[in-house]
């Protein structure tokens, strides 16, 4: 693949595709998306490089929004804190850093390097951490398959910056990252460890970028042309349609900053045909007839019925017509270390046993 | 004043007069004091110099345990917690740092910088930033006279260890502080930013290990000569007695990580005559008939009454017989500026005026 600079049309499916991707989760990538064009508007660039173009000995770093993603859309970002993070991580390392990769290409965090890049001038790398959204650090496959957690920084809207420098394990980096990230008002920009470039090759989850600008021109071309989105995204992007229904409940609370809760369906034909979802930020588990259906890793993906828009956990509500979908997650998430870290049953789910999602 | 080499018997005067100088707050030094032991025995030096031994650019820098007293009593240290908080400031700075100072000399933290002295070949400055114990960073006349409150560091026994890097202002760094703190288990060590000389020779708390160590010889001297120890503090060591009584009633609970409470007091002689003591960790306010007699940032000490040791706020209960005896604070915290932070206001007693104590 060759690289690719970022214009606007591409950021507005970039945009719809990390929403997608973001299996509920991850926030909304709106108020980025803003914020990117801006920065495209007055003239700087966003270039996007393939995993090949890294050299081994390459230094790559992931950037990401950390927090809870709602307070993230009303809270007032000052733009930089991401770059701040970054210029910490880079001083700590006293390398010069090539290239940023998302976190996470799931939700907010996918605009998030696109900004840092801009402000920074070094491109991104066409691959993720997670290839969606999933809630903590340690759930990216660079620490899954054992990249040393420190140093890592974070940063806020008023200039505070806080460096990880040694850090025991990834529980560790997650907890102290999280607990700054409360006290900074719950939404900050995060700057992981800084990666070689042959690592990021071998473990990265590859090519998400561009995954995500495909899913997201697909939906939105098919509205443009009264085509049904949901068709679109399951002839042109692997959708697989697991249920369409109305929502008939919605159990949500927070339970350690986290919006956990369980959403019932009711297929719109047939009104004994019912499915639920079990969430955690993102969602969980789709069982239908109390079966499990799908389950994370992969990807279930609530999307609104008519626009085939996703929409997020923290919207989701009473009446809403859905369509819930589903996409495998990359085989680097289905081994077993992965699992460990990844599968229902770090969710707390000790009773479901992962069954792969065909391709 | 000369250099003085710390010897088993300062310490135990030490550790008793800290514990004096504790105000009921700061933990008990006992633990600490062991390992300070340990280290002499072991051949290490501990050099204690007065402040005109800085030389104007000299950097200095605190160190103190952080987290709640009673859980450092029970949490195995490693030992070297604040000697990696403040070898990452010292990295942090780029330049050698001369000396330590005690972040406070009252309680648990009198012996941390001893610790730290001998594992880094380091003197310690004969003065601190409290004169006594506080609960929170801010309290340090460093800081109250305008310091910067960033590179601070924190570091646990499990080997982490976080950077402030870049922090807005004092308030910012005790938040971050604490909630790292919390983190770590709730005993961590701690590494303030680094001052120069000419400003600590200004703003510190001068000669307090020597006041701790000459209070607690002065108490220790009486019981071995079976003397009574609290007149000996009165005619030796400048204590002020306000009150003699029993203890008719502890009320304690946790608030936001601090013991908050009230004790009452009854005169053994007259039990018409009665007293009571605010608690936030330390002893904040004395009063006897529903009127002022004492309170921060002078210092009010309960002692038991035979033996004229130290009682920490945390271990008050029903029926002990104690001595209330108060000592001035330094003019230092008596200004304006310093009554804003460490007056009875600032812990929430917007009715109380500080009224001083006489010298």
């Amino acid at each position: 693949m060759a690289n690719r600079k970022i214009d606007e049309e591409q950021l507005d499916c970039l945009a719809v595709g990390a929403g997608i991707l973001g299996t509920g989760g991850g926030g909304n990538p709106y108020t980025g998306k803003l914020r990117v064009q801006e920065l495209l508007r007055q003239g700087k660039t966003i270039e996007v490089i393939p995993l090949e173009a890294l050299a081994d000995d390459d230094l790559v770093v992931s950037v990401g929004g950390i927090g809870a993603p709602v307070v993230g859309i009303e809270k007032v970002q000052r733009g930089d804190e991401c770059l701040q993070a970054f210029r910490a991580v880079e001083k700590e390392t006293g390398k010069r850093i090539s290239a940023l990769i998302p976190a996470e290409i799931g939700g907010a965090n996918s605009m998030e390097p696109m900004i840092t890049a801009a402000q920074a001038g070094i491109p991104v790398v066409d691959a993720d951490g997670m290839g969606r959204a999933f809630p903590e650090i340690q759930m990216m496959t660079f620490f899954i398959y054992g990249h040393e957690p420190q140093p890592a920084a974070i940063a806020d809207e008023k200039g505070n910056v806080v460096v990880f420098r040694k850090v025991k394990d990834m529980y560790w980096l997650e907890r102290f990252a999280r607990t700054i990230a409360l006290d900074m008002g719950a939404a900050a920009g995060f700057a992981d460890p800084p990666m070689r470039g042959d690592f990021i090759k071998r473990y990265a989850i590859p090519d998400t970028v561009t995954q995500a600008i495909d899913i997201g021109r697909c939906v939105r071309r098919a509205n443009e042309e009264n085509r049904n989105a949901l068709d679109a995204f399951q002839a042109e992007a692997g959708g697989k349609l697991q249920f369409r229904g109305k929502i008939i409940d919605v159990r949500r609370e927070l339970k350690g900053g986290f919006a956990v809760g369980r959403v019932r369906l009711e297929n719109l034909d047939d009104p004994s045909d019912k499915a639920e979802i079990d969430i955690q930020n993102e969602n969980l588990i789709l069982r239908r007839h109390g079966k499990v259906m799908v389950c994370v890793p992969d990807l279930i993906i609530v999307l609104d019925l008519e626009s085939g828009e996703p929409i997020t956990t923290e919207v989701l509500r009473y009446g809403m017509r859905v369509a819930v979908m589903a996409l495998p997650c990359h085989p680097l998430m289905r081994t077993e270390v992965a699992l460990k870290v990844v599968g229902p049953k770090a969710f707390g789910y000790s009773e479901v046993e992962y069954q792969p999602l065909a391709n």
